[in-house]
C-alpha cells in the first residue's frame, strides 16, 4: 500500500506543527491523527524533554475510541523505550491506530526500533514519506545521535606561514572585512561560541554575533568559557544577550557532554590556540575553517600548539571541504579525518 | 620613416643569431648588417663577458668601407661605453653605418644612451622593432639589471598551518606527488638552487631537477651553499651534475651580488626555515612559492621562523599571484611587497 496524497499533506502540516517545539537535546516532532476517510483528527508536537512526544501530545486530544482504525502521520519514527515518558509504540497500540506513516527512522539505540513493534503488532506501517523535508529539520539533531556529542568546528584566523599574531601579540586584523563578517554569520548559526580563558583575559571578546554594521544578528551562540581561571565582572561577554556558562576544566569530552545535555547541538571553537589544539588532538572536531590573510608574519605566535601529532606518518589528515577566496583573504574548510578510535576512548 | 619589411625579417634573424651566444651576466645579442638595398651584408652574435658585441662581431666580417651607408639591425640598444670592449656606437659611426634599428632599450645606466649618440652623430634611429620577441629572449637578463641582484623565489612546503615537518622532524612526504613534480619543473627553469648547510646535513638533498621518473632534467640549477659548516665528501649534493658552490657566509647581499657576477639570472631557495625566513627578512625575496598539504601538525618545526616583524602593522603583505591545486594539495604563488628602502639599504 502506498501513501495517499491526503498522508503527504498530513506529513507536510505535522512538519510544520514540529517546529513549534524547540530546537535541543530532544528532536522536534509533529503528529497528525487521520480517520479512516482521511479527516484531521487531531494534532500535536513535542514540547520538549520530559513533555509528551508528538504522538501522544495528538492522542491527548481525542477520547478513548476515537482513533480506533486511525491512521497515525508522525515526523519521527515512533519509540519503543520507556525514557521520562511511555513507549509512543503502546500508546498508539492502545488507542487502536491501524497505520502509521513516519519521515525519519529513530536513529537511537535505545529507542529505536518502533516501526518493527507495531508491524509485529499488526499495524500497517510506512516509512520515508517526505524524509528529506524532516531531515532538513533534524540536521543538527541527527548529528549530534550519530556523533554522540555536539557538532564542533574550530576556527582560526592566520598568516600564510600559520601565525595567529604578530610577535607583540597584535593581531587585528589579520583577515579583512569580508573574512570577519564570514565569521560572524557562521557565529550566529552556531548554538555555543567556545573560548578558552586565556582569550577571554587576553582579549576580552564580546563573543556575540554581529552584522557588519554592528548590530546583533536575531539568534546568538550561547557563550561557553573552558578554563579555570576567573572571568572579570566587567569582561565584555558578560554583556552578551545569553549570559556565559563556564566550565572550569580541562576535560573537554565531559563539556561537549554537558553542553550536548543542555540541547547545544553545534559548537564554534574560536581559541585560543590552545584550546583549538586540544580539541584537535583529542579527536573532538569535525570541521575546521582556516582563513588565512595573504601576509607573512613569522615569529612565535602560532595558529595552532602542539595537536598530539610527533611524526609525519601520522599527519592529522584533513578532507578539504570547501576553498573560496574572500576579498584578500581564502578560507579553507576542512573535516580532519577519524583518528583511531583507540584516540577517542573518553568519548 | 617605418621599417621596413626587410628590416623586420633580419630582426628575427639577428634574434637567432642572439640564443647562439651564452646566457649569463651579459645580455644575449644579435645584429645583421643590411646594405642600403637590403642584402645581408654580415652577421654577428656576442659570445659572452669580453668578446666582441655583437655589432662588431657583424662589421669585422666587412672590409674598410663596406657598411658605408648600410643598416645595422642589433638585438639591443648599441652601448655607449667602453667596457672590456669599446662602445659599440662609435664602431657602427667609423663604419659609415647610415641607420640602426634595435629592438630593446639597453636599460643600464652606464651602457645606456646609445640611440641618443647615434643620432646626434646623424644616424637614422629606429627603436621597438620586435620588441616582444627581445624581451622574451632577454626576460631573466633585464629582470636583473632592474632587480640589481639575481630573481630570488623561496619555496616551502607546509601543512594547513604552517609547520615544515613533524615534531620528530620528519616530512616525506608532506605533499603529494604532483606538487613534488612541481618544484622539480621549477627547480630546472633556475639557474641555481640555494640551500643552507643545516639542511645539507639534515637531509642530504640532491638538488637535482628530476623528472617523476627520475630522470635529470637537461638543465640543472647549480647547487649553491651557504653557511659555515662543511659539507661531507659524501654528501649527495657532491654528485650534483653541476659542482657546487660554497659561500662561507651570513651576508645574502653578497652571496647574490656574486652570484650575479657569475651570471646568475635566478635562483630558487629551497631552506631551510631560518635561510628563507633571512632572505625574507632582510627584503630580498621576489616570490614565494607555498605548497600546501591538507593535514595539520602542530609542534615546533615551522616552515617560516623569524622574518623581523614585531607588530601587526608591520607584517609583510603578499601580493597573490596565482593559485592553483595540484594533487590533493594547494600552490600559492606571491610577490612580497617591496619593503621600505630602508630596509633594503644593503643591496
Amino acid at each position: 500500500m502506498t501513501t495517499k496524497p491526503v498522508e503527504r499533506d498530513a506529513m507536510l502540516l505535522a512538519l510544520t506543527l514540529a517546529r513549534r517545539g524547540p530546537a535541543g537535546i530532544n528532536p522536534q516532532v509533529g503528529a497528525v491523527i487521520l480517520s479512516p476517510g482521511g479527516e484531521i483528527l487531531a494534532e500535536g508536537w513535542h514540547r520538549g524533554a520530559g513533555t509528551a512526544h508528538a504522538e501522544v501530545d495528538a492522542l491527548s486530544h481525542l477520547s478513548p475510541g476515537d482513533a480506533a482504525g486511525a491512521t497515525a502521520i508522525v515526523t519521527l519514527e515512533p519509540c519503543n523505550h520507556t525514557g521520562r515518558t511511555g513507549p509512543c509504540t503502546e500508546a498508539l497500540l492502545d488507542a487502536g491506530i491501524a497505520r502509521v506513516v513516519f519521515a525519519l527512522s529513530d536513529p537511537g539505540d535505545a529507542s529505536g526500533g518502533g516501526a518493527e513493534r507495531l508491524r509485529a503488532a499488526g499495524v500497517q506501517v510506512e516509512a520515508g514519506v517526505c524524509a528529506d523535508e524532516a531531515r532538513d529539520l533534524l540536521s543538527s539533531w541527527l548529528t549530534v545521535q550519530v556523533l554522540g556529542r555536539p557538532h564542533v568546528t574550530v576556527k582560526w584566523a592566520q598568516s600564510l606561514d600559520g601565525r595567529a599574531a604578530a610577535a607583540d601579540g597584535t593581531s587585528q586584523w589579520i583577515t579583512g572585512a569580508q573574512a570577519r563578517s564570514d565569521v560572524h554569520v557562521r557565529r550566529s548559526r552556531a548554538d555555543a561560541i567556545v573560548v578558552g580563558t586565556g582569550t577571554v583575559l587576553a582579549d576580552d571578546p564580546s563573543l556575540t554575533a554581529r552584522t557588519p554594521d554592528g548590530d546583533l544578528y536575531d539568534h546568538q551562540p550561547r557563550p561557553v568559557i573552558i578554563g579555570e581561571r576567573e572571568t572579570p565582572s566587567d569582561a565584555a561577554v558578560q554583556q552578551h544577550p545569553l549570559s556565559p556558562w563556564f566550565f572550569p576544566t580541562h576535560d573537554l569530552a565531559q563539556v561537549l557532554s554537558e553542553l550536548r545535555g543542555r540541547g547545544v547541538h553545534s559548537v564554534f571553537i574560536e581559541g585560543g590556540p590552545s584550546l583549538a589544539s586540544a580539541f584537535l588532538s583529542r579527536g573532538l572536531v569535525d570541521e575546521v575553517l582556516i582563513y588565512t590573510a595573504p601576509l607573512l608574519l613569522g615569529g612565535d605566535r602560532l595558529a595552532t600548539t602542539n595537536i598530539g601529532v610527533d611524526s609525519i606518518g601520522d599527519a592529522m589528515r584533513v578532507n578539504i571541504l570547501h576553498t573560496t577566496q574572500l576579498g584578500a583573504d581564502f578560507l579553507v574548510i576542512g573535516a580532519p579525518l577519524a583518528a583511531s578510535p583507540a584516540d577517542q576512548g573518553d568519548l
